[in-house]
């Protein structure tokens, strides 16, 4: 096909759709009259899921409730978050440790909740960085991000992170194929088809849920965009949308949009496993950043990593193979019964579902039309178990509700469409405001979904809220799908730029061993003061130490003399409190820096470097109790030469002593 | 008293409420069949009030609707915010410079809309910061930060940004007393007494909203912590609260508690003008940055200015008086007749209601009982309307109906109280879940209160929400107040650690010239690039400028070689789309910065630095058609020595060209 047709095609069934979302009609009438009920969790009632959506652009993960759609926790994974300190404190630095120095930023596109037998476990949650490629791992009990491995010889790390059945292995497909790391990199763009390469990663979790590249797959350069892994009959296999079959290096949205079909990858992980202890991987040398958060010490440390495991797909004929689907597949969805594999073709007019016994059946029959670059590809028709038809336009993702029906959404024509998985039949259909990307079905691609909701996240917002300026909030809708018909019952506004999301039973979660606070007993931060007594303030040389305890209301020590011009000053602060929901905060004027935010039990370090003689107050950032306003202290700063002694103190009104 | 006879009081009076809240009782009965319909926003509807929180340790400001309580926009003001690239890329950078360098964070606890006559006009937001004390203006017609104006003399910009009823003054008084920034602020602590200083700030704001520090009064060495304006009969005053008059400097939950009263301070400051216009004022040498945000290059500019004007309390003895007021006064507001100036002791067991008509008898009267440091303190029963009876424990803030109705939150007792301003008497009381701070009544603190809602912002969260581990959100609760009684409709989450809010009517906003994108002929960036053909790449030695453009779904150029190793490369990215809510985004590869979020007809520029050789992808992080996942390109990094011409294309398929 020539770009002209391509372009023209666009035109006639898509108009002007591709850019503007259809606006659909009526949108306040598409409410009834319990939607209000339906949506409304009163004061002092719990929300019934917990919603863990991506941040995209934010780098964070925002926990909300449903029905509610109220946002309970910002958590901050690959983004520095000066309002918790996460990448500005010394304990936290090493998270954002990446083989490409201290990387602030990136963006989060998908989450994973970890499972057991293909059910929601609601142990850990797992999340990508699409830009510098990372997966991290978010533990449940606290809510924080505890594990971040960087993947080598990657760039836009898209279909990721998505898990198996038992969460042996977290995987991540390349967006961007790029040369690889042991190559050399320096080539021309446009040696693309020669020089780059799509990289697919088999991160093994452990049973405490640590991470460890295991091994990766070299494929063919292509965009490989989203993937879920079989289950149930099709454990043991994963599958990988790719987009750009045509190889393009340049106006994708055009040379990528060549050809009628591209591909969905089946990968025989197990397969690879057997090759792996037959010895046919290769270690190559690479570099990549393993960074791990210790609950105990409340501190993170990060490793470089130098080698990699890789198995050529080229090589090892049975581990891969492609099937064609119509048209930019991007999502790639598996059923709970792990039979049927769904491709959405972002440009396609239909829904292509796949079978696993089919695709089994066609492999063992060598049922091909050829290869792509040394893997084979398996004819359409020999692994299809039916198309969707006339579902609508734009095709981008599929859920299920565990009775048997897909919910797929349609970005450009703004809607999500019920159908059944065996009949193909289309059962209902909702209109979106505008332009869904996502949606979530709590446990919607696990074997047990638990249904009652679905969301749909939305990627135009336009008139949907009180405008704010130029730049709007992304828009999430829920709607009930208990009954045959789905009915919308709420809009809410979602923060960051939401991509995918999962949701998990309340009780899951909260009935799983929460942590209210750190035990200040288990505290082995190296410069953790368990008692206002031992707080101290040491130099050695230009370093000044300050072993500081914080309890309602105050500081200790609150009054600091000596220190001097050219010093670097440590704050290790540690929250003396045991009970929930006293944390203290931590700032002094002035710094270049963030504030700590600390939770109880927990030690933080700020480092500040006095840029003036004078006094600094620093205070108590976060309100703890009637007297938190009182919560205060200063420090005092002398020019390099001073001789003024070292002194700490609290409540002796000075002349303040050295202890 | 003695430490230990206050330490008995708190433990008779309050027990361990101070520490921890009271609960109340049956929280979920306390919300009646309508709340659901009362607070609930149907789809495709709006919200009747825009909602400005202050973000506290976040930073930022952030936009919630009521009565639905749903957010709809984060701001940053104080902090730095990877997600949209604000203190990242190279024309916000300036915003967040003061007289100690760049900071990225800061505490942001007060909002306050501009007014005209007294009433809520719509045009601009004020916003301080705590910790390096700054005060920012927003513009609501395109909810950005255009301005923010450091303090010095000053450290915890607490009592600020509040208003005169003509927005002629923003105010700011220091929370923590410091050495003046023109003294040798080497001393000992213990010299508080003596060399510490209080300094209030009055910044002018010009006609379109610009601020200019026009003036500063030295006053004791005290903590000042909320302020309000005059209004009516008494514009031309300001009121300041204050607490720890015994100037302690150690332990102040203890040593600032000894007093049975501290003050309120009224300032005259149409006097303070004339003494200012006679020539009274003294220039002082000091440091602080003024950063200015133009809205049409879309880059700020920051200048350190070196002096200010400042009057002395001591010396001008009609400009400042203190009220008595019991006991460590936090909230200080006036009702919207200007007569009535409430003050809240957060330790005291009464509210005061002071008399502006009675104050002014009282000054001319001469009805004083002593000064403190120099300013004359007026007898309390000279200015006391009255004072309310047994409102509760820990009273904070109060605003007004409009009706001739107060409300005041009382932290310890966990309760909104509503009393008459006349009688004093109260009128009815609801209890909050849990330790209310601030409140929000819609134009609530102007002339001219809308009234309907009420919105308490709670301190303590505890179990209100599924719980997010040790960290939990902060916790809001929407109050219906046209009738007689109060009646709670809604707990909502909220983001950062709010303090205050305002609100203002949605009409007022939406109405007034909200804008939906900027208009490119309007741009004078100095990098924009009006159009794809005008895009290219120019090296400068080792600095390389890419002029480059971005519309759905490309980047012009989207192939760039030739960099090498060493140079530093600027991205100055132009939005060419002219409609509203299509921002594009740019990230690339392992930058060791954030992204760039670009909205329509705006130009944005992210410097980096490559750290290795190879070929780097760079993409389209907002997700903007059908087509966003193939908006991407390559740039081509080669070693220090290298003679890879410098070359950039789009679509040729290379190799790329120099134009």
């Amino acid at each position: 096909m020539k770009n002209k047709f391509v372009k023209a095609i666009f035109a006639i069934v898509l108009g002007s759709a591709l850019f503007t979302s259809c606006k659909p009609k009526n949108s306040g009438d598409a409410v009834s009259g319990d939607a209000a009920q339906k949506a409304y969790v009163a004061p002092g009632k719990y929300d019934e899921f917990y919603n863990f959506v991506s941040g995209g652009f934010s780098g964070k993960v925002s926990v909300y409730g449903l029905p509610s759609g109220r946002l309970f926790r910002v958590i901050p994974v690959f983004s520095v978050d000066p309002e918790s300190g996460y990448g500005f404190n010394e304990e936290t630095k090493p998270m954002l440790n990446t083989s490409h120095g201290f990387v602030p930023w990136d963006d989060q596109h998908h989450t994973e909740l970890s499972q057991t037998n293909g059910e929601v476990d609601g142990r850990w949650l797992f999340a990508n960085a699409n830009n510098t490629p990372r997966i991290a791992r978010l533990d449940l009990k606290t809510f924080k991000t505890t594990e971040i491995i960087e993947l080598p010889n990657s760039a836009g790390n898209h279909s990721s992170p998505f898990i198996t059945e038992n969460t042996e292995y977290v995987v991540a497909g390349t967006r961007f194929s790029v040369p690889p790391d042991n190559s050399n990199g320096d080539v021309p763009i446009n040696t693309y088809k020669q020089n780059f390469k799509g990289h697919i990663s088999f991160v093994k979790v452990g049973k405490e849920g640590q991470m460890d590249l295991a091994f990766q797959i070299q494929c063919p350069g292509v965009n490989f965009d989203l993937s879920h892994a079989g289950k149930g009959k099709s454990h043991g296999w994963f599958f990988f949308s790719c987009y750009n079959s045509e190889q393009a290096n340049t106006l994708l949205e055009v040379n990528a949009s060549q050809k009628d079909k591209d591909f969905i990858m089946a990968v025989n992980w197990k397969k690879a496993e057997e090759y792996i202890k037959a010895g046919k991987g290769k270690l190559t040398s690479t570099k990549y950043a393993h960074n791990v958060y210790d609950e105990k010490t409340h501190t993170a440390k990060s490793e470089i990593k130098t080698q990699v495991l890789i198995l050529d797909s080229k090589e090892l004929k049975d581990i891969c193979y492609m099937i064609p689907c119509p048209k930019s597949p991007h999502g790639c969805d598996v059923d709970p019964t792990g039979e049927y594999i769904v491709g959405s073709g972002k440009l396609a007019a239909l829904i292509p579902v796949f079978s696993f016994d089919k695709l089994q059946n066609a492999i063992k029959n060598k049922q091909f039309e050829g290869d792509y670059d040394g893997i084979p590809v398996v004819k359409y028709e020999a692994a299809l178990h039916g198309e969707v038809q006339k579902p609508g336009l734009g095709p981008l993702h599929t859920e299920f509700d565990g009775k048997g029906n897909a919910y797929t959404t349609m970005f450009v024509s703004s809607e999500v469409v019920k159908w059944d998985i065996k009949s193909l039949k289309v059962l209902d259909r909702v209109p979106t405001y505008y332009s869904v990307g996502h949606l979530c079905i709590p446990g919607g691609d696990s074997k047990k979904p638990f249904g009652k909701y679905l969301i749909a996240y939305n990627k135009i917002t336009k008139d949907r809220y009180l405008p704010t300026g130029p730049e709007l909030c992304q828009s999430a809708q829920i709607y009930d799908i208990s009954g045959d018909k789905m009915q919308l019952i709420l809009d809410f506004p979602t923060i960051g730029e939401p991509h995918y999301a999962q949701a998990a039973p309340a009780d899951l979660i909260r009935n799983n061993g929460q942590l209210k606070f750190f035990k200040l007993e288990d505290n082995t931060n190296p410069f953790v003061t368990k008692g206002e007594k031992e707080s101290k303030v040491v130099r050695n040389g230009k370093r000044i130490d300050v072993y500081m305890t914080c309890v309602r209301s105050h500081f200790s020590p609150d009054n600091i003399e000596g220190i001097k011009l050219g010093d670097e000053v440590y704050f290790h602060v540690t929250n003396l409190e045991q009970d929930w929901d006293v944390p203290h905060g931590f700032a002094i004027k002035g710094a270049n820096n963030a504030e700590l935010l600390i939770m109880p039990g927990e030690t933080a370090t700020l480092k500040w470097t006095p840029d003036r003689v004078g006094i600094s107050p620093f205070y108590c950032t976060d309100f703890c109790s009637a007297l938190h306003q009182e919560m205060q202290g200063y420090i005092r700063v002398s020019p390099a030469g001073s001789s003024v002694p070292l002194t700490f103190s609290l409540g002796t009104n000075l002349p303040a002593v050295a202890k």
